[in-house]
């Protein structure tokens, strides 16, 4: 992998331009194509009036067909309010669009996803929450990107209550399910026991959160959660609640003090936070075979070289450039795929647990310069749909039937006629 | 044309449903595509992450280069509240997204603009307008389809203050643009002059309004609206106010009594009401060389056979299986896509005009069968396209400039790639 993506110089940023811009009639990275045409009167008459009449008696007659016939069985919206975009903050609604399309194009492309970017202009909790809920007839799920912390986790909750429809948060446990994963297979390669290690996680964001909440239900022995401030400590009165929370919870052999304090002797590192603030003396002073997972982006918390000289076993960062590219693109297509096809009703932590045991399996065998599968692997996502759609059905949440494997081969059918189409426009 | 589609059978309901349930990894009749693949790590990094972080950093640089590296530029949203889907009334959102969809075809196929249609639950003028106000960031037009009367006047006002991009109710502006056309046309073949004649009007809903303010601005000299309970009068305080402002406005010769009355001697019947209400003495008794636009769906005012041997010289209506099917589909792809262009404040009355007359001229040669050009030919749509635009910097209503020629070539070019992928999916 390494060298094959070069992303600093110039040459890379109006590649990534003209991908936006010069495409296929231009105007962005995704469309809106019909199935059927219009060249004929009886085309017309079918696809739409008269014909379309007989298509809403028929969903007036059986309101459970809706989503095989219109494209809302296969449809989410992808939605932001464009207040945590990236690592570049609060661009606003509109400029967070080219990052909405791109993953767009990975839901379509990765597991045949029909996703929809809506970027709001709707600050406050209850207009985003308000705005997203008078959207639910036409969409089968939700996904909600780059809203700023700790806005998001109300959110999230607040749909979960008003929709009947999944929402995935893919910041918390998109990420969440990947770090997970990340951390199932260094273990095997330290050959560690879950329930015996010390996990540091440093930034107590969106994801640092939904991280934490993860490896406490994969059995993590002990965590210790840091933020800028240093070591989450729960007599602290002027933290946010949702830190006081995750204060309470973790931390067993209340350590105090600041990040170089929580990482001596510690198993794992798991830095969802900012770029350089690991040095090699911290990682020289956690335990044996220590992991370093920093995933911060662009610029990871310590280069993955720098860390391996230092003694690290294994590394991964959130870069294409290193071994262990560790991205959420592993995790969300499979997701919002069972999801979809078992109607679930809502994403739960177990069916992210499902996907992180699966996606970290398919990274068998593992070895220090691969501890993860690649995102590029259609298979991948397939299996990661089976697993959580199984999942939503052990857990009583699906709403459907699902054959073992349907997932999996509707995900891949479906991506294929992406990867085809866009085979078939011409390059740029 | 005549019987080449039949609609009332069986069988052709089975083909509605198969259009929407059947094609292309099934779930309706539209999907969103990828232009770019992620078929490698380097596709993956520049159309995704990071690529797309310069992609953000350009359009903050360059708010004004947004439409052309997003797909905001070419992208509309169709939204319904879903309370008078057709003629079935208040079916609600999910029902009517079936309708939708077949709109959304048709916008793509005639003019190459994405559509997605969002069918809100969003009742309450208010709630509606906040939600589409909300969407704004990520489009660059609104159609707003098949919410009630009068509820949708009050809509449209309402985002036309509030909102920067143009609103078009195709409902209103879309069908008075091709009833306009029509009578253009028709006096043309009747050799009576706009000013001297007069046309009733019968329902004054939503179509009916907007072809009364269409049918005054392009100078007819009386008209004549009549409702359920007969001719409007500008002294019956019972009417609800938008009625008594037409009242106030229309109905020169101060006519009272029922629609037979209001016929009596009259030029020309515009019929957007209910089937079957007109027979032909109500025919016989208007003036020579009548015209009859009975444009009620499915079931028009009087059909067109019993209006011809009732006098008519021309008739039309909303039906595939007579000549001179008068349906919007020829004037809401051109509409839309000369504003988006344009990239114009709002759709005026006027660029509804410079539409109307540009339908009446490609329908020429006019004959009593052929007062209107056909929808399937691209050249139409383009050609509305370029004198919607060209009105819109007329009239001060433009905020990008236009080269001649520029909406109609762009209206061809994108709707060509629409069929041509049509061509391309497998057969149903």
């Amino acid at each position: 992998m390494t060298g094959s993506v070069s992303h600093a110089n110039e040459g890379f940023a109006e590649k990534a331009i003209a991908y936006s811009r010069d495409v296929y009639c231009g105007h962005g990275k995704i469309e809106i194509l019909p199935k059927v045409g219009a060249s004929s009167l009886e085309d017309m008459a079918v696809a739409y009036t008269p014909g379309v009449a007989h298509v809403v008696q028929h969903v007036l007659a059986s309101p459970d067909k809706l989503d095989e016939v219109t494209a809302r069985g296969n449809m989410i919206a992808l939605v932001t309010d464009g207040t945590a975009v990236l690592g570049l903050g609060d661009v606003g609604p509109k400029a967070a669009i080219p990052v909405m399309e791109g993953k767009a194009v990975m839901f379509k492309c990765l597991a045949g996803i029909d996703c929809m970017p809506l970027c709001l202009d709707a600050k406050g909790i209850d207009r985003f929450c308000d705005t997203i809920c008078a959207l639910e007839p036409s969409f089968s799920g939700i996904n909600i990107e780059d809203v700023a912390s700790p806005h998001c986790f109300e959110i999230v909750s607040q749909l979960e209550e008003r929709l009947s429809i999944p929402v995935l948060h893919d910041d918390q446990f998109g990420t969440a399910t990947v770090v997970t994963a990340a951390v199932i297979n260094s273990l095997k390669l330290t050959g560690k026991k879950t329930k015996d290690v010390t996990v540091v996680v440093n930034g107590v964001g969106a994801a640092g959160t939904a991280s934490i909440r993860m490896l406490e239900a994969l059995g993590v022995g002990n965590i210790i959660a840091v933020d800028k401030k240093g070591i989450l400590d729960p007599g602290d009165r002027g933290l946010p609640r949702h830190f006081r929370e995750i204060a309470s919870r973790t931390n067993a052999g209340s350590v105090s003090g600041k990040l170089c304090d929580a990482m001596k002797g510690a198993d794992c590192f798991v830095g969802l936070s900012t770029g350089g603030i690991v040095d090699e003396n911290m990682v020289r002073s956690m335990s044996k075979d220590p992991v370093v997972l920093a995933l911060a982006n662009p610029e990871p918390e310590i280069r993955p070289d720098k860390a391996m000289a230092a003694g690290a076993a294994v590394t991964a960062s959130g870069r294409f450039d290193y071994p262990n590219h560790c991205n959420n693109v592993l995790a969300f297509p499979g997701l919002m795929r069972g999801a979809l096809v078992s109607k679930a009703r809502r994403i739960d932590i177990r069916m992210c647990l499902a996907a992180a045991h699966k996606i970290a399996q398919l990274g068998e065998p593992v070895r220090a310069d691969h501890i993860l599968p690649s995102p590029l692997d259609l298979n991948v996502h397939a299996a990661v749909a089976d697993a959580v759609a199984a999942e939503a059905v052990a857990v009583g949440l699906a709403r459907a039937d699902v054959t073992p494997g349907y997932a999996g081969r509707t995900s891949q059918e479906f991506s294929r006629h992406a990867i085809n189409h866009v085979a078939s426009l011409p390059k740029l």
